[in-house]
């Protein structure tokens, strides 16, 4: 286990919204939350609602100045404030000062932060890594207990690259990312599977503070290893959109020489890895400014070891 | 007919992408046709392409100071300019002295304005009002031609209120709306659904300018009557959501009584008019800024009359 665990039981629990200000679900739900948060509180527990960027969500963008959801690097949380420097990156501060700090013992337990996608991403489970034991024994949970929603998980930290999410401020911590939901909308049914997310993890918490036991189980995971850019013209204009056929196919696989974008005057522009892959996040509109048309992820099976809250020593 | 019309041919035509600057199918297009803009040319005329509003469109958002497409009123475009005016203001005028002026014989003879929405708009074809008879031939034929999209009419036009659209700025003036689309993504499909609209329109005034006569017809129409606001909270925030059962079903009957909203606290808000509606732009992330969730039309059935030409003189 790679967090430094509070063992038993898991009291401190935030659920974060408007990470970024235009990704509506959460930003809703909190909202309402900080008004009446009885749907928020278990037996064991009661999870504090967070508006993580009340800035870029009063303005219904994704950030004022700088992605706050990238701003909890190792470089900024330990840096000292300084005049000038980006409204979020104050802000990533803040919340690793009020939740964390990250990798203390006085760290939050749990933080479920709440993402949507304009990717046809589904219900979308988001952890670092496959080690995170207690994270994956939640999703797993989850998938369980949802099965309509057909869950699929995703780990987001590429071997050697650092932490830089909201979530990893606490000593766990997963995204619920749902999509396609456009940016600055709130759509009914994505709104209920959201409330129906969290309600079911807090539930996985309820159940792990009084002493539930959690078998062993193996599970299909799909770990970040890439992604694939628009290509350009030479004056720097995208000069191809995604193609119709690999729009809305977020976790299928797509083959090399499959088509992967339609130039502006109608040509075939095939996928050209060495491998199948799994793209993902395909035509997500806060990575335009990035030039990225999808994320790929190889699909792994993962192990996950038993895990309760008494033998919690033993097998992290 | 309303316009000064130019009688015949039809030799003035613009495209008009980005007069909301994060609706990508127009902006892609028209950035496009900049470049080379060979599928505008016909026969009888080459349509020429304006990105209308290039300030919105490099920041990728719907506009930068006020709303272009609210821009083209009788006081703006009739008053002088003066410093401080809001960056769209000033470009109305630039448009309208370019491609009008309104109302003069000088004036462009036809603008396609191409705009996207996040409602399930599908393929929407909208106009002004029914008595515009060139448009209504146009939309007629969009239809007969292209009968898998599906084409709906719409005309905007309030009787009463005035005209503010940038299409307006022509003799005649259609705008084609396509959705569900994401602000600031460009699906394949839309986007070549929007190259096919075009396509098929600059054939129908090429067909007009080579003296093919277009018989008369009836046809459904939806009348913009109005629209239905959010339930707000006493606080001014947004207290319910789009019912996800009216969620994507913009053109189909909403009955008195009908769920219409859910609140934050999952109980259903009925649909309280008098008479049954057709809702329009359900859930359009435009509209969250006035707290507008759809838009209500009536359907009415219009007889359109024959048009040629050599006729117009008559039938006009």
């Amino acid at each position: 286990m790679s967090g430094v665990f509070s063992m038993n039981p898991l009291h401190l629990v935030a659920v974060t919204g408007g990470t970024h200000g235009n990704e509506m679900s959460g930003v809703t739900l909190v909202k309402h939350w900080l008004k009446d948060s009885t749907e928020l509180a278990r037996e064991t527990f009661t999870a504090v609602p967070l508006l993580a960027n009340p800035e870029a969500t009063e303005k219904c963008v994704r950030y004022y100045e700088r992605d706050l959801n990238r701003c909890f690097t190792r470089d900024i949380l330990n840096s000292t404030e300084s005049q000038d420097e980006p409204y979020e990156v104050k802000r990533a501060r803040e919340i690793n000062r009020e939740f964390g700090p990250r990798g203390s013992v006085n760290a939050y337990d749990v933080i479920l932060d709440l993402h949507n996608t304009t990717s046809n991403m589904g219900v979308c489970l988001i952890v670092s890594e496959a080690h995170r034991h207690l994270e994956m024994h939640a999703c797993h949970y989850i998938q369980t207990h949802l099965p309509n929603f057909d869950p699929q998980i995703f780990l987001y930290k590429e071997p050697g690259s650092e932490l830089y999410d909201l979530a990893s401020v606490s000593k766990a911590g997963i995204g619920f990312e749902l999509g396609p939901q456009p940016q600055g909308v709130v759509r009914g049914d994505m709104l209920q599977k959201m409330k129906t997310l969290v309600k079911v993890t807090l539930d996985f918490i309820n159940h792990w503070n009084q002493g539930m036991e959690f078998p062993a189980f193996e599970v299909d995971v799909y770990q970040r290893v890439g992604h694939v850019q628009f290509p350009l013209s030479p004056d720097g204009e995208v000069s191809a959109v995604v193609h119709p056929s690999l729009q809305d196919r977020d976790f299928f696989l797509l083959h090399p020489g499959d088509p992967a974008f339609l130039s502006l005057d109608d040509q075939i522009i095939p996928y050209t890895g060495e491998q199948p892959v799994y793209p993902v996040f395909i035509n997500e509109a806060a990575y335009y400014e990035k030039n990225i048309a999808f994320i790929l992820a190889k699909k792994m099976q993962v192990s996950v070891p038993a895990l309760s809250s008494t033998s919690q020593k033993r097998t992290l």
